[in-house]
């Protein structure tokens, strides 16, 4: 994948708007065009229209030299310091499809299982137990970001198989978290959705590296981000031409002690009235007690979040990390039971 | 009212746990007791048992003086610094009871009307509309705590006769802020509930003297405030002998700069985990944006919230303060069906 | 004192400048014409010239009444939220006298003393000490704002007889916080500087009262105020006419565990620059540990604080409330030396 | 450089403390014994005796198979998070020396340069300046962590070609910030000191891989880290065998809004008192405004830092980035001034 011409400091960008009736041949001639003043072209497909994005510095992206194509409706800017990110940019929601689970979609996706892998038999219990309660994605972290050098640092790439044999075998999806450029390709051959997690939010090499690699990606909001750099850092990704990206609120960080972060449910309407990339909640990092997650988990839906991830473990008291704010799968039953009750009430479904 | 005897530097506590089977006679005989020694006893008379909370400092107050007594079953300490405001102390939920309003039971209670009373049309058009819509509590501020002293700073007492007969012509209890002792002898005579802002939630004076006048309080969380520290200011009232406490969360102050506080809707499961009071939401002054209080006020009632507390205004383009987060009355009627199906999905109704 | 006419709802305010060769005659029919149109008057003479702050609604205050009056040089708008207490109404520096002590002058004044007021013995040691050490301000609290209601709530009045008794025997002027507005007059008759607290800083009805009882004021920042807050909180006082604030930094809270709170030297020079008012900071409630104190004093000095407030008790290991970041007289006097060589290295002495 | 032994999720550690009177042969046969253990010994030797650390799990770290060795005076265990970065393992400050300077000793380093690489032409002019000054080391970014990916990323590696040939010109030192493992060799081949930037603290990778590079590095205190989370990562470069690591505090995260992050003080005494690491302060980013540098300097000097790090632009009008609060030459110059006054008074020097 060869990666996108990155204007050096430029603050502005602009959106083509083709016509309904634009033919396919008009709106290549447009991408041709975009492409021969040294752009790359964003395009974004919706049901009515097709829009293309450019991204450029103020100096170098003049509207005129597009406003005359045939098929095109309309140029106009995007303000925003965030561009293909922005709702200006595409108004229509993302959904971010993943071995055929729709996320950001109208039903609610759930993804679950243990904060790390510590064996096979662990990990195939989960996903047994999570998958028969409605879960469609299999969490677990292989490599584990630790705040001490001497804490239990992941299994590697053992966990890594371990995650896709136990989701293979019960239909699931994984998702686990990326903490190094090195361990890309061995994430891209067993995972499905690479994480980067909150301490990575502004690792900016990560997140090209890990756009440019292809698969979607779930981005943690970092427990000291704002939701425009969140957005921010999202661009990043989708700057490579990696448009499947998914937002996930796990907690900031705040002078409030009873809760490990302050989760922050807010954040849920504001990006979806900003981005039109799916959000999704962690309430299991947020609380930090398990007693808590349940009504965190069902505050998240109520808000509008388009899926939960939530840590179980088969016997938390024994979990090497996060055991405290992990759900045992009877725990995890009950929890999605509420959780589709308030999705259906709201229109949505789990 | 008598100020209770407030022993100099306590930091201990006892609960003194009647039988079953106790009777009048002999819980009337460990109050005498209590109050022998010089301690005001706290009462909560539960479904199968009566407790009897003692405060005082170790050195006063000796188990062993209560422990013999006819009908005790036994005397345990309360560990927690707040006493009367954990659920160590009384076990069930508490329920304040308001002209007929249960707030803290199974039904979810709305309170609804502008930040400030600014007209009797206003305040009477608003009243109208949000009974309509299904709240039960009209609010409305008639002395308002600016942080800018040139700014409105409320109608005083002409606001809350305003209220006060709107609210009686619409079948509705007032609750409105009191920002200083000197008027308590107006809000008792005009309002229901007397609600204690954010900024005056360590305003100690303030709480002990609202606490004597004997009406029922909303108390609050200050910006700043530990889920602690709210305890201990509900502590403070109930210590006067008023338990009818109710807790609000509307938001703490963080980095984030989308919303105008952070709403931590982790509060309400905390809170209802560590006390008995009844705890409501206020998604207005946390978003400062009526787009995101639907969202906040759908959260805060799966979290398990038992109520909310929603500016309303009739233009919010022109009201005094708050109008960007002010709903209209029309915006209203759809969130309370919004929150009443939420409410009906876990159990409870508005 | 007559409260000060208070403009419904302003955000605009106009400085009269006078001419520097304007007679008083000049002046007071300047005044007589703001007082004619229902303003109060707020003046600052300089060295140079005088100015005459009105502060009014958009509406109301009309510059052109002013612009023709003789000895007028000109009327400009002060555009800041705070009126009286910005530079752009008095350029010079506010020096607030007491008991012949210049606070915001080019000497360092250093208030110091216990938390609370215990003991006769306690205090006069203390006095003694803190005074040979070459502190000028006694400070101690009768009256403490405590969070919880069982924890020692202060000695009251005779707490403040203690600290005149001590003050007078050792030349030093008081200072100590108000709760309550009931006490006023006790604190009058007792005090030399009113504190009011952190807790209090947006009790706004104790700002007027306090600003009305004419005392200097000590005004602490709140632990999640931010400066403007704390300005605006100032302009409350000033706006009743009495212009004798000192400011204080005292640490806000954060997500940092290590101190109590985390001390914001930035304060000093922002405050400096946007106000005339006296600075000075509190490090030993920022840090909450006795060792932290010394580099907290010395690094405010060397930031431009025009003072300092330092707890101080003669044996901290048994004090009533905050002994674990009091400091022994010993420590005291060796921090004297510290703090006395930055601030003549900077120009300054104390 | 061989990675160290990182035993698997460890809370434990132990530091072995040698006789005065041991001989090399005696240490030898200690190490020795560690090693043959499985585990990686690192030696601190001060100046009166030796101390050698051991970091593995309770469960293998028996103090019994030390305490019997020749030489060894006695076995203790750490109990901080952080072993080798605290106090307990090491009790004389550390002194890291690059090219001739002692950075943690007696005299204070000032580090100072632009924000970024712009030019061979603004590089030389600021490196001329700042050590005319009195600066030893040069700062300035080749590779910047942007927040958006439009922004000016820096020039690479002809940037770190610029700074190495203007220090070289200049007797300075350089330091620079390092981004990615991948441009290690780059950063090893023309820079002195590394620098780990506030977005990377929890880059644990990056932590790693630059401790094995075997410079010193400086590494900056994360926008919401905890000072024991600064010395948890330094822990990771420590462990690594490098044992070289300035820290600095550079601007917290909290809701005040006049200084683009609160600068904590505080930090300075802590970390002396926590670590024998050397710590240095970053008044322009905490700042994020000119003006208060200066006073922001000299506070942190005045708490107890061993150094500043400053940035300087010959003309911040134009910069690339961070204009607004890097100092010009000339401001710089009287900066200098006044910290060696700060330092002198305090029994250092610049």
């Amino acid at each position: 994948m060869t990666p996108p011409a990155k204007p050096a400091e430029s603050d502005t960008a602009m959106i083509v708007v083709m016509k309904g009736t634009a033919t396919a041949r008009e709106t290549g001639a447009v991408l041709q065009s975009i492409e021969g003043l040294g752009f790359r072209p964003h395009i974004s497909s919706g049901e009515e229209r097709t829009v293309i994005g450019i991204i450029g510095s103020e100096r170098k992206v003049d509207p005129s030299a597009f406003e005359g194509l045939a098929g095109v409706e309309r140029v106009i800017p995007i303000l925003k310091p965030y561009k293909l990110a922005s709702r200006e940019f595409k108004q229509e929601d993302t959904v971010v499809e993943v071995r055929g689970r729709r996320i950001g979609g109208r039903s609610i996706v759930v993804m679950a299982g243990p904060c790390a892998v510590e064996s096979r038999e662990q990990v195939q219990e989960t996903a047994k137990r999570v998958r028969a309660a409605g879960a469609t994605v299999l969490r677990g972290g292989a490599y584990k970001p630790r705040t001490s050098p001497y804490a239990f640092q992941g299994m590697g790439r053992p966990g890594l198989e371990i995650l896709r044999e136990a989701a293979d075998a019960n239909d699931l999806a994984v998702v686990t978290e990326i903490i190094s450029v090195q361990d890309i390709p061995a994430m891209v051959e067993f995972a499905d959705i690479l994480q980067i997690g909150a301490r990575n939010m502004q690792n900016f090499n990560l997140l090209e590296e890990v756009g440019r690699a292809g698969k979607p990606v779930l981005l943690k909001r970092g427990m000291m981000s704002t939701l425009e750099e969140l957005l921010l850092s999202a661009e990043y990704i989708l700057s490579t031409g990696n448009y499947n990206v998914i937002l996930c609120e796990r907690g900031i960080r705040t002078f409030e002690k009873f809760t490990r972060n302050t989760y922050d449910v807010s954040a849920v309407p504001v990006l979806k009235k900003l981005s039109h990339l799916p959000v999704i909640c962690d309430p299991s990092h947020a609380a930090g007690d398990r007693d808590l997650v349940p009504a965190l988990a069902r505050a998240g839906v109520a808000a509008g979040a388009d899926g939960l991830i939530i840590e179980v473990h088969p016997n938390p008291a024994v979990a090497k990390c996060d055991g405290a704010q992990s759900l045992t799968p009877d725990q995890f039953d009950a929890l999605m039971k509420e959780v589709g009750a308030i999705a259906r009430c709201i229109g949505r479904s789990v």
